[in-house]
């Protein structure tokens, strides 16, 4: 099936191209031709044909890091930072869900809550991110099902964590070799679930346990993707248990390559950004998770200036609380402009690249550019709106005045998902149904906060 | 007419008191009964419904400062500091339009940016708003033809910025004398339209003009509207020039009032803050404006601890760069979080209460609560939806989670103005046609970046 985006009034093919009332043309699951090209060739029988007039076509945005089960504590709490909010919200949810890992109702449980934040991320024109989470089968079913590309970090902590949520080190060995094998080592991988190998943080797990998931990695060709340094806590303890600061150490060990994201990095000193830069990691910047657990202030600006190559995250909804990608660039620029006393700190034009280029290079996908040969991953913007009208700057209106909700049409692997605002694959309605009932059953009197 | 908003899910009254299955009856301009009700007596000729399940209803929004004709400075720049800033993104737009202050194509203009920013106001359950700015009839008009309630701060200022910007001193006299006449000690007032006395900032208004502005809001009763404190470059000129900060300043010469509300008050040290709360005056917080334009962080927690009532806004879209309300009201709450190093800084309560009836207070308006007798100015939020389920805390859920396009209607003066996610009272398809063409004639070639 081929698919022709139809008269774009503009094309942002990366931050510093963008074309003018051009064409793309999908085929099969890649982009296969974009610029202004007549049509008379094209069999219309086997052509689906989006009109984009009016409209603004960008890159789907990559949502690097997120938590989908945090989907369920939205709006659950304000006014705990991170250890405590472990303690206190995350963690009973966990129990929870790990109480009951396999087994039906746990599995559409699961399900439930997958499919409910991947349509708030494909509303916000997110085509690809990655899950730092609790790997089970109905959560991948969720984005295969409903056309989302997801990436899958399997999450590991050996320490620090209540014992109840700690996997046994066989167990979960198995389990990753398991998955390894079934997602990663396929010869005919599914396009919608990708898997990366995710210690929770290097505080969080046994050298041990770390090395060897290095040994995985580097033997299997996989990304990891791991917290790291999120809070001053946490450089505290590891100063405190290993001698070294977070980033230090994982140098130590021998486990930095540049096929490590590191989600946060808010504290780094000179040093370890230096470090950061010598091995290629990618740090995952998450301005409004960080903003609100009162974790601190990522030195993003200096990165970038530096070279380093940084994405762009929302985090879980229990930190944030939404997964809307393009309040989290406005945030994202905003934040470091005041923390460096600079109108001048980064550019909507370089937290644009985080949210599509760097997305892309972080989950090791063919994406986040328009061009040939590129996956078809990719959201219209409606423009012909009252707030963006008159249109300033193409990238400065997409960063600070564009909203979630003006994403009218979404492509996932060159398939519509979302198409003049309605989800294409599944029924919204039937899924909204069937997830309050769920959902309610499930978490009533569990304390978590549940209206519905 | 009388309008029932008819079985409610829930019913945000004021932050601490929400109720669940209500009905609202509005009578008028008012809100004439709340809670569970039979509607038998009612005669349905004379009533419109509204059907509010799996709605939740708030008081309107109050957007306690903005600045409209920087609608047409969106996304133009961000990389400039407020001096700068003033110089080269706002200084020229405002010139162009003084140009031509009055006049057939000048008022078509002012009307037509009026008209977009108070659509996207409203788009954002925004019901009323400060707009510090040029005072044209025709940006009145635009808001009594589309119907929300506007707050007309007229802008003075004789000192620091360019004289060609400059009205003579007897000329803006006459001018708000005009106005006050014309607005404010009218026998029968518009209900959508307000105004207020607006001195720039005290670095930018001679002493002298203060002087009379304070003589007049006192005789007159009225409002009065500053910037104040935004950034560290005025506390520096200020010190220089008079010898005080400006609050001090302000205090010495005998400006400060309860009428007086302050905008920004970033750089307050403790013993203005006292000064700030001795007086009552309402600081208006606007954290992306002081993000964008690295003005730096302003201490609302410290004010809200102290007991301080404080207002929110957005600011103009040259600073922002858009105007939603629920967007601010998490900043809000986030930027004090990071910035206090506490994540039990300043709670999803504040910020609401910041957002409605504090900036009720801050707008001398009787409304900001839903309560019988208050000035019906209410929106309603659709629940059902993927990315607020399951429903958390709702102050929480709407503080962090609902997105202005969630709004569904709104209803200011008690007329429905947006029903069902449509403009009643003009068509939005012609308003964008009309801007499109008379922005575009209006702006061409004047260095302001336009792309339609």
């Amino acid at each position: 099936m081929k698919i022709l985006i139809k008269n774009a009034s503009y094309v942002v093919r990366d931050v510093n191209r963008i074309e003018k009332n051009v064409d793309i043309l999908i085929n099969g699951n890649k982009i296969s031709k974009v610029g202004e090209f007549s049509h008379t060739w094209l069999n219309k029988d086997d052509i689906k044909i989006i009109n984009a007039s009016g409209k603004a076509v960008i890159p789907g945005l990559i949502n690097t890091h997120t938590h989908l089960y945090q989907h369920l504590l939205k709006g659950h709490q304000d006014n705990l930072s991170l250890v405590k909010w472990c303690e206190k919200v995350t963690f009973p949810l966990i129990e929870l869900i790990l109480k009951e890992q396999s087994g039906g109702e746990a599995e559409i449980f699961s399900y439930y809550w997958s499919l409910l934040a991947s349509i708030e991320m494909l509303r916000n024109g997110v085509t690809t991110f990655i899950n730092l989470g609790l790997t089970l089968n109905s959560v991948f079913k969720a984005w295969e099902d409903i056309g989302i590309r997801g990436v899958g970090a399997i999450t590991y902590a050996d320490m620090w964590i209540p014992d109840k949520l700690k996997l046994k080190k066989r167990q979960f060995k198995e389990k990753t070799l398991r998955f390894i094998n079934r997602w990663h080592l396929t010869p005919s991988p599914n396009p919608h679930i990708y898997i990366m190998l995710g210690p929770s943080a290097p505080f969080l797990c046994s050298e041990n346990l770390l090395l060897w998931i290095r040994e995985q990695a580097t033997q299997k060709k996989m990304k990891i993707h791991t917290h790291l340094s999120e809070t001053q806590y946490e450089v505290e303890l590891m100063k405190k248990e290993k001698g070294y600061r977070p980033v230090e150490y994982l140098e130590n060990i021998g486990f930095l390559k540049s096929d490590v994201t590191a989600v946060h990095c808010v504290h780094l000193n000179e040093k370890e950004l230096g470090i950061i830069k010598k091995y290629k990691v990618i740090p995952v910047h998450c301005p409004k998770s960080n903003m609100k657990l009162a974790s601190g202030i990522a030195p993003v600006n200096k990165m970038i200036t530096m070279g380093i190559d940084v994405a762009l995250g929302t985090d879980g909804s229990a930190s944030n609380d939404n997964q809307d990608i393009f309040e989290e660039m406005r945030i994202a620029s905003f934040l470091q402009k005041v923390a460096s006393n600079s109108a001048a700190a980064i550019s909507a034009k370089d937290v644009f690249k985080m949210a599509t280029e760097c997305g892309a290079l972080a989950c090791g996908i063919n994406a986040g550019t328009i061009d040939e040969g590129r996956l078809a991953d990719i959201a219209l913007i409606n423009l012909n709106q009252p707030h963006l009208l008159p249109l300033g700057d193409l990238i400065n209106m997409i960063v600070y005045c564009v909203r979630g909700s003006d994403v009218e049409t979404v492509l996932v692997n060159g398939q519509i998902i979302i198409r003049n605002g309605k989800l294409t694959t599944l029924s919204e309605e039937e899924i909204i149904k069937e997830a309050k009932k769920i959902i309610g059953n499930k978490l009533n009197n569990t304390g978590i906060i549940i209206n519905n």
